[in-house]
């Protein structure tokens, strides 16, 4: 597979064993694997790009703004707040990062159809990218999955299987299928370099200065993991001096990474009875589960489990504060929240929240909650 | 009011006359007014933001993609065609380059309260600037005003008339409305400042290279009028070397302007019983429509109406080539197609695209035709 000199390969995140970038999981031990980058390679933000120009499969993702939010650091008594806005990619989700690349490594190995479980915007995000490669895509979705990516799914020309039922179903009959077509499905290890590259943007949109704390609604824990490791590249190239401490927000009733990284566990415990609202976040065996606590713990940082009432409410005055955020959005200014509550942070701590998904996607979870506060 | 060195007033586009940036409508013949720029003030894109940083308000608008769509480029038999994804606004529409301006200046008046007619983006642009601002936003939208649109003007804390009926009712009630507030009605010269940073943002993502054409889906006509004078001032301030030819694509339906571009009348005609399924385009009598008109012919461009299923197709086909565009968006695609079927470009022409709304946001549209053909 053809890439960019700043790839020296892939790494197991379990067992440290490189693998060729071809490969989905750690051939020798079966855990997820991360993008190795040559530090010494990178000396920009774009220098984490993995494909050369001519192998690079784009509709303009990233580049999305990091807004302050005065009044959300005045509240919460810390030094600043900002919210990087994913919901600003191509198709409204941080998803796109980490398709681009996807698809991208794919097309690479001549796949022709790319296939992923997905609780929604994955899905929606991989027919797009595939429609722009001019391959095709299929996305195993549950039932619940909001209309609006099915629909987007059909634009795109994807090809879709809803499964009766949650996600959990949707990953079984993904994992059953015999079709062919080249796995992207959540744990992929240019997934979670999509997630690399948001890092050393988010370092670069601040002059390179550490924010002190990041704050991120997870679901398979991927952006977690490459979050971390695209800190930790910052660092190690000389391009920043300090890995900011990754908190992980879930919504109470499905937090295996919050949950376990709280209570100093080393793996997620799956979920048994996940019930949240926040659809994109109902992940009750995360992919990254355990990769995702290793690197919260490298950074100092933690788990944070909110409830759905407290994370649409702070979806909502997150609206009224900054830039437009859904309820998976508001998770991670409800884990912002309890985290003050308990005195996680220093007066002058900056703190940067994580966006996953535009506000508009997610209009009917926030109107819903309105209605029901009789509004 | 405080303005930038670059902001010499307003100026009215039919008798030229001068007015001071706090009117809404020219005092002399009630014509709509424009910025005014001192072009050996503008030297960057960035110059013609008409305020300062401490007068400004923002969620950070802007900055959206060119992106590249080779594959309708080359079914149009053109040098290129670039998609200007003004989708990627913070509320996923080019309404919140025009509110961002004009929620300052009337927050620069003292205004406490804004309010506009609207067919659902702009209200919704409107509530969350205002609440950015800190102050109070009051939409009037028609009933057939999008779910989503309404749902984010609540989540914003605006107030909102829904008017019984389509987009001339709703004008009425604001027009009879006997409510405070400052108007940020459809044709205020803020809202067609907006476009004009749209203008120079675009020749400076071609590093000041003019296409040849732009296309762009015209409600009112502000973006239109906006782009030309944007253009002009690039010129003029020895930014550009050309001004592209400027075509207004409307809803066949529902095409004032562009009928009236191409019968080379001085005037739209207001329609008398508009009916398009392409609702922000469902303008009947638009605000800066005869300024629009003498945008469009200083640019030597054109109107072109198309038929609400070629728009749909557009729009769908679109989303396969480039980046998600819904019906708004496909009728510039359902354009720049009719166009060149009556040979109005040169092989070796550029050409750009505007998507005023995301992609996502008129899911529901888009499906809705696949359904038609029976996907
Ligand atoms: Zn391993
Ligand atoms: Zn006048």
């Amino acid at each position: 597979m053809q890439t960019t000199a700043a790839v020296r390969g892939l790494s197991c995140t379990a067992c440290g064993e490189s693998a060729d970038p071809g490969v989905e999981r750690c051939p020798d031990c079966g855990a997820v694997l991360v993008v190795d980058y040559d530090a010494d390679a990178v000396e920009s933000a774009a220098d984490c790009h993995p494909f050369p120009p001519e192998a690079t499969v784009s509709i303009d993702e990233g580049a999305t703004p990091l807004v302050a939010v005065p009044d959300l650091a005045a509240e919460l008594g810390v030094e600043s707040v900002a919210v990087k806005d994913e919901g600003r990619n191509p198709t409204g989700s941080l998803a796109d990062r980490g398709f681009a690349l996807a698809v991208a490594a794919a097309v690479e190995r001549g796949a022709d159809r790319v296939g992923t479980p997905s609780t929604g915007n994955g899905a929606q995000s991989a027919a797009a990218y595939a429609a722009r490669a001019d391959i095709e895509s299929k996305g195993f979705v549950p039932s619940r999955c909001p209309f609006l990516n099915k629909a987007m799914v059909n634009v795109h020309g994807g090809d879709m299987h809803v499964v009766e039922g949650r996600y959990a179903d949707a990953v079984e009959a993904f994992a059953e299928s015999d079709e062919a077509f080249a796995s992207v499905a959540p744990g992929h290890p240019f997934r979670i370099a999509g997630a690399t590259g948001l890092a050393l943007e988010l370092l670069a949109d601040r002059e390179w200065a550490a924010p002190d704390t990041v704050v991120h609604p997870a679901g398979h824990g991927e952006t977690v993991v490459g979050l971390q490791r695209g800190f930790a590249l910052a660092v190690d190239a000389g391009l920043a001096d300090a890995v900011p401490r990754i908190y992980a927000a879930q919504p109470d009733a499905c937090a295996p990474i919050a949950a376990a990284a709280a209570d100093g566990a080393a793996e997620p415990v799956p979920v048994d009875h996940p019930d949240t609202i926040v659809g994109p976040l109902e992940v009750p065996d995360p992919a990254a589960g355990t990769a995702a606590i290793d690197a919260i713990d490298a950074t100092d940082g933690d788990g944070v489990a909110v409830p759905d009432k407290e994370i649409l409410q702070a979806a909502v005055d997150g609206c009224e504060l900054g830039p437009e955020i859904g309820a998976t959005g508001g998770t991670a200014v409800a884990g912002v929240r309890a985290l003050a509550d308990r005195d996680a942070f220093a007066s002058d701590d900056e703190v940067v929240l994580v966006n996953p998904v535009a506000g508009s996607k997610e209009a009917d979870l926030l109107r819903s909650h309105l209605m029901s506060l009789g509004m």
